[in-house]
């Protein structure tokens, strides 16, 4: 690979500034495309350094994002980004330049990529290991059309994927159906897999351990070899698979079996900073007509052509903003620490104690605080990688032996794995401990990665118990309540951020399951507010308000989203006018336990119940307050809800 | 292989009269534990005979299953049996023998594997795919036990797994895992991949046909051979890959590739219904001492050894009782035709004037109704294989393009996929249609097949809108009306089984989307009972006997549990005393709909309501009408709730 350029300046981009859509490219020799390049990693580079964002991927794929637009007839061509978060290049190229600097900023360009933001946008993603299965789709659509339309026939579709996110089953599944889809559209689909041995962090596995092999046992392959590979015409599968047997014979070959097993024609490994290389290739496949699915092994580097980014351990992959000369991020404020790192703390504290409590993550060792376990206990220590659905299971197999598996996964993506909660954990009521992060509204990262939806997916399950602390010194106590529960499954989820930089014991107290607590005692008979999780706060604040309208508000904090305190919602339901329950999920996860429990002992139809909970929308990426605001679940609108059910009205 | 014994017969089992757990079998010779093979075949036969069930793939393992508790010490060694439908030779070897006409009888053993029933089933399952991220699960846990107790070094896990289920992206996940989880376990993983070239159906995909090539490119492995694979200590890897090369350079080795990359030690493939080679394998895998994770490729034949099962189409994969001489099944009784039948018809009748029309379907062709367009239209039908991530975001991809998929997934398999539900098609607001089958309770097949928590997991999600049929003529309407619907994604959910038998028009009508109907009116204030989906039937019958205590009920078919209808719903609520939901689904999936609404217009407080579900516990295999009965969910719940409702009473 060549050396990295030096550090970028702001400024006039000659080549740039005379592209807005991939189709003012057409006519730029490779040189151009090669300066094309080194301008919009520049203006990358200058516009994530006043916004913050996923810089690192972005600065991988400049050259290949470059290249694909330069060959490619998109959008009529669909380029799928796996995950998403690697094309700010892309939309700087299609269009968005002048909002690229209001990315991942409230009303501003997603961090991902997204349908409704552009036609260059095919298909939107922020998590892993859909593009080939999209892709695929596609594929198979314009195959159909091409009956009516022959045009269509010329389409192609590129999905390009991470070295990380192809470890994940679901891109196994779709490389295993497109590899056999002969006839039927397949044909056109051609999969980059972009190979810079880093998801978030280091990727891991068998798959991951192969890639290294084919990258390290062959050099790059030169124009040469390509036009050997790559004829006007590629081979077919019978001279293929003849072709294969001679090499073999002859010894030559040590890689991409694996991927010609499953169908796909394999070419690589080619450097993916070389517009030399990746021109020419690109070209050779767009032309190619009877190309079957392809797979090309590009390697890039993470956080290329900036050094700050290059030398740095995570590659940059997403960071705050930052001096573009120094690449010195701006520190958030020391603040108090964040949910992640207090159940970290409680997790480690029993593990040093215990030597059952096992630690498993799906490729998010920091994210979830993980990393801890990761140094202090390795041997109990998992990151299986993206791979949630093996990630609960396994978790279950370790559970069904008598240990104290504690599985840690966002609530967005636990949503992988759901079968498996079911299935393999609820349903044998085998005691995996769930550590469930990012519960709740998230900020920047959005809809995609919101944590919306566990306490629906959770709550309806049989044998589960679920928490939600409503701050941090809750979660210390959750953790170990967690960890001291072997009679079956249980889920903790909190949220992103910060917690309240309360004061904390050495290690956390075991709760009893299924009992809340009354925060905030009222003798009058007013308003009743039960809330789950940090939105206790807005409930505190709003019984402020009220109380200045001569208002007498209890409030409690339920603790257990499930099994529900009984008596505790038996007593506010008798002792007040109004009920409120309040939870930072869609609607029904926690109020259903609520509502079946006053429906069964008939209170509900003394009491003015009120569940309140996220609306029915996808709430776009704003700072995690705006977003409250926007769901209506502040103080405010508690106090409003009250206000009117204590005068009878409707709120609609 | 060697030819199909003879028609078995009931009668005196001299061996197995002799073996009630494994220990008994230990000092048994090969030729031995082959007749004892023969009369496990022939009792299991017999068994089945007189309960119906998964005969096709018990008959499969005969061999593999004598020959796994002959040699290893179970249940200390584990052997997982993935599915654990072809479990009953298992389940007769191990301390069951006495129970086994009980099969899938109310009250009887399960059709799967159940911790809860037998040490010797170390990991229940039912859905596929999940025992290798078990297994090694296990292994690791016995890895970490071995420190302080060293007898658990010695204990091995084996997977059993099928070719079908292989191809999903779990077992790929877990392999990944394994194969490069060096020194912490994985060591004493065996997996069993026992190919049959059969799961329900056929197997598709790229994998199915690599382990074709293997089979049909390679004889069975002699003795010889595997004394020069399998000495006493196994290779080290560099060893093997030097090995390896050296095959190359000979072109001997033709398979066994993929799974050599991805860190297993292949062997392979051997006949599975010779226990000559079973046997000494087994023992040569149990001593050795480093072996790492193995894969051991073992060749069956479903239905083998039961001529009537060896000629039918489907091997006897899940049969009813049947005639041991003839083989001749007990038919069931000419009835009304399917809900899986009559969303088939009307999904083909649309797929005949539209070209856009697409089916999917993750291995369940016949299953799901689909083999219609299989036949009709195979270019606009795709069998992705186990792969339900996979289905749904390539069926995201077609939609995206402006086609009209339909994603027939089962209840309980679309629990597989919530994630790519979610992210790839709710949040984009693709028009992907979900035919839900086998939603609700779903008979002999028990919890883990039940459909119970769609409502729960779909409705949650914004943009989705979701319908259940009360009959077969709405499944009709609902059908026609999930193809109309251009505008985002939609689910129909229905039951399993024969529909009432109403007579049906050509074509189904459009419905309005969110539109529910008065099914029976009433002039009085008594009980509005609002159904979703075929309890309706029930609400019919409870407000014939309510009306028989003089009290007027209005019932009233939902139609759809997302959007509600919220003038019908008011209405209900204005004109009656007590207002009851039911629905055949875990709590809060329709009823949270309807609460929200009334909460919202301060009808709550005005009218007793009374949301009836399943309840929060597992139900076990039983009739449909049995289950319902034990979930109180019949006409006598009903009207017990609408008369204690009426007298103000708790029903708790």
């Amino acid at each position: 690979m060549s050396t990295s350029s030096s550090i970028p300046t702001l400024g006039h981009y000659p080549l740039l500034d005379r592209v807005s859509v991939p189709a003012d490219m057409k006519n730029l020799s490779i040189e151009q495309l090669t300066t094309l390049a080194e301008e919009l990693r520049s203006e990358t580079i200058n516009a994530v350094s006043t916004t913050g964002g996923h810089l690192g991927a972005s600065l991988g794929v400049v050259e290949l994002t470059v290249a694909l637009h330069a060959v490619f007839n998109t959008p009529d061509d669909r380029v799928i980004w796996d995950v998403g978060h690697q094309a700010y290049p892309h939309k700087i190229l299609t269009g968005r330049r002048e909002q690229i600097r209001t990315l991942r900023q409230p009303g501003g360009l997603s961090g991902f990529t997204r349908r409704s933001e552009s036609p260059y946008d095919p298909f939107g993603a922020a998590h892993s290991s859909t593009s080939i299965s999209a892709g695929l789709g596609m594929a198979v659509a314009h195959h159909l059309y091409a009956e009516d339309h022959p045009s269509y026939r010329e389409r192609n579709v590129i999905s390009v994927i991470g070295d990380g996110s192809i470890s994940a089953g679901m891109a196994y599944e779709a490389m295993n159906n497109a590899g056999a889809m002969g006839g039927k559209g397949a044909e056109r689909l051609i999969v980059i897999l972009n190979d810079n041995e880093m998801s978030i962090a280091p990727p891991v596995g068998a798959m991951s351990n192969y890639l290294s092999r084919l990258m390290t046992s062959r050099r790059f392959l030169t124009l040469r070899d390509m036009a050997g590979k790559l004829a006007k015409r590629l081979p077919s599968r019978i001279e293929r698979t003849a072709k294969r047997a001679e090499e073999y014979a002859r010894g030559m070959i040590t890689g991409g079996t694996l991927f010609e097993e499953l169908g796909f024609y394999y070419i690589g490994p080619v450097d993916g900073h070389d517009m030399n290389q990746l021109v020419p290739i690109l070209r050779n496949l767009r032309d190619a007509e009877d190309k079957g699915p392809v797979l090309l092994h590009v390697i890039t580097e993470k956080g290329r052509g900036y050094k700050p980014a290059e030398s740095a351990g995570d590659k940059y992959h997403a960071v705050a903003r930052f001096d573009v000369e120094t690449g010195k991020q701006q520190k958030a404020p020391a603040g108090p620490p964040t949910y992640t790192d207090v159940f970290s703390r409680e997790l480690l504290h029993r593990a040093n104690q215990d030597d059952k409590v096992v630690a498993i993550t799906a490729a998010m060792p920091s994210g979830t605080g993980l990393d801890r376990m990761a140094q202090q206990h390795p041997d109990r220590y998992f990151d299986v990688g993206i791979a949630e659905q093996h990630a609960v299971t396994f978790a279950a197999g370790i559970a069904s032996e008598g240990m104290r598996p504690f599985c840690a996964i966002y609530s967005t993506f636990l949503q992988r794995a759901y079968d498996q909660v079911m299935h393999d954990v609820a349903l044998q009521n085998l005691p995996v401990r769930f550590a469930v992060d990012r519960a709740g509204l998230v900020g920047a990262d959005g809809a995609t990665h919101a944590g919306s939806f566990d306490l629906n997916y959770l709550c309806c399950l049989p044998n589960m118990t679920v928490m939600a602390p409503s701050d941090e010194l809750e979660l210390l106590h959750m953790t170990a309540t967690a960890w001291a529960h072997d009679s079956g499954p249980i889920a903790l989820r909190y949220p992103r951020g910060a917690g309240l930089g309360l004061s904390l014991p050495e290690e956390g107290e075991i709760l009893e399951i299924g009992k809340g607590r009354i925060v905030r005692a009222s003798e009058g008979e007013g308003v009743a507010i039960l809330a789950l999780g940090p939105r206790l706060h807005e409930a505190l604040k709003a019984a402020e308000t009220l109380e200045k309208h001569g208002i007498a508000v209890t409030v409690a904090d339920a603790r257990f989203a499930k099994p529900v305190d009984e008596a505790l919602i038996e007593q506010l339901a008798r002792q007040h006018k109004v009920f409120i329950t309040i939870e930072d999920g869609a609607p029904g996860g926690f109020s259903t336990q609520v509502v079946q429990h006053l429906a069964n002992t008939g209170l509900l139809d003394q009491v003015r119940f009120r569940p309140m909970a996220l609306p029915d929308t996808w709430i776009d990426h704003n700072t995690p307050a705006a977003q409250y605001e926007e769901a209506g679940l502040t103080a405010h609108h508690i106090a409003d809800l009250a206000l009117k059910a204590l005068d009878g009205k409707a709120e609609a």
